[in-house]
């Protein structure tokens, strides 16, 4: 076998530093959730949001100049879009706290904060696994679906009582968009699970 | 040739089996629209959304087991998101109705769950035609297209008509969900057609 | 090497005009920005939509029927349908205009389409660049990144303003939607800059 540069380990180095990128975003959700969206935090997420795109991009790059790939070269961009997904929606979030001036968040976003982040813990957690292809990640993508299942019902239980509390239209406007945000970022966390156990099959 | 397991022909019995998956989702629908989102039909969309999952996961498992396939694995897989789609949508519809506990559906969102309907009734008749690459899925196609047509006519008069008539921002705000959610559905089918006939032209 | 009917370069010609097709829709935009959503603009706006679905399944087609493609099959899909993308948020737009019976843009509207019609000139420039992988049209991605980075601030800022100022719940729906769905329309330029560059790095 040849060696090709760059090496091929070093698409697991980049994954890796994809979802560790994620990790310090669901960090830096939380800390907005629970102490306020500081124009601070919100710069915080962008600058990570930006890091994720550079991570991406360079990704890609090396996907174009390799010739041999761990696996699939489309898993390999499925997988690190999925994972850019994620960023650019935790940064979505990040953007709404701000511009709608959102305080007090009340208990459903924050259940959904600490969903987000064991979901971003559970996905470094399956990365490391990736290159042995060691069948754990299995276990972890049915933890993931499992976090989804809850997120869904606290969004869907939280937008029925917005609908039934809240007399302002314009509150509820924001709140119900900031929900939909956090469950969309969720569902990518889902579809990067599925992208995961569909390297693992392929490669049973 | 050599027989792979499993059978290439099982591909065309899960795409058969999404598609009335979906047909028995727009009959559920229809009870909604006209008889109100009860929890007990919603409860029944869940569970063929969850059928739908079923299948989508086992159809792609053994396009990761076939060294054969019946036609392009991208196809494949995008046939059967496509179908995946359309079933998520409709559980969503449903959803929305228990959520924002819908209820008198106004006429448009009768014709469109009608309009859905007779498009899962298309779509089961040209998943039937696909093993034989049977021309008549091009006819199909265009009946598909045309109800998408109808469909964005109907939601656009009735989102307007919305905006004219309704005086309750939260009333407004869950119709008009409903009706892009509707749309969105329609749509879906209409991806799932352009699948169909890309599949057609490839092998004429 | 043989010729194989029809002929690569119809693929250029094919994507330059769908990126002129654009620039036409780009053109409506702002008179219907400027001078009013009139039934006739909306009407020849539909039109060019219905145009660049020509364009995107003529190019779909002669793809299906070719056998040796200038470059990748997968790469000339992204990006046809990534223009078809933009014209029918173009479209999606003047839909809007007049649905919603939008008078009086405002000024970050108005910016908004100027910023598209920017974006639709760098596209039809990048896109004449494309046959002979001119490196030229990395710069021009940049500038559509950068044109993307000043509609996300305008957007947001607008958006931000509307919660702060208007009074009147259903305007602020449906000023709200426009400006999200300008912002949608900058972001698939910015898709198909990514795809350009992605073809320009794979050739290098």
């Amino acid at each position: 076998m040849f060696r090709f540069i760059p090496r091929n380990e070093n698409f697991f180095e980049l994954f890796d530093m994809a979802a560790n990128n994620i990790l310090n975003g669901a960090r830096v959700l939380k800390e907005m959730v629970e102490e306020g969206g500081t124009e601070e935090r919100v710069d915080r997420m962008k600058d990570l949001e930006h890091e994720g795109d550079r991570i991406t991009h360079d990704t890609v790059k090396m996907l174009n100049q390799t010739f041999v790939t761990p696996f699939d070269r489309e898993d390999i961009h499925a997988l690190i879009c999925g994972l850019d997904d994620i960023m650019d929606l935790l940064d979505a979030v990040g953007c709404k706290y701000y511009m709608y001036k959102l305080k007090d968040s009340p208990a459903p976003v924050k259940e959904l904060a600490e969903i987000i982040y064991r979901s971003a813990e559970e996905t470094v957690r399956a990365i490391s696994y990736l290159e042995k292809l060691d069948k754990t990640i299995h276990h972890i993508c049915i933890e993931l679906n499992s976090l989804e299942n809850d997120a869904d019902r606290i969004v869907r239980s939280a937008i029925a009582g917005l609908f039934d509390m809240e007399k302002d239209p314009f509150s509820l406007i924001k709140w119900k968009e900031l929900y939909e945000t956090l469950e969309e970022t969720i569902d990518r966390f889902e579809d990067v699970a599925n992208i995961l156990e569909a390297i693992i099959v392929k490669h049973a």
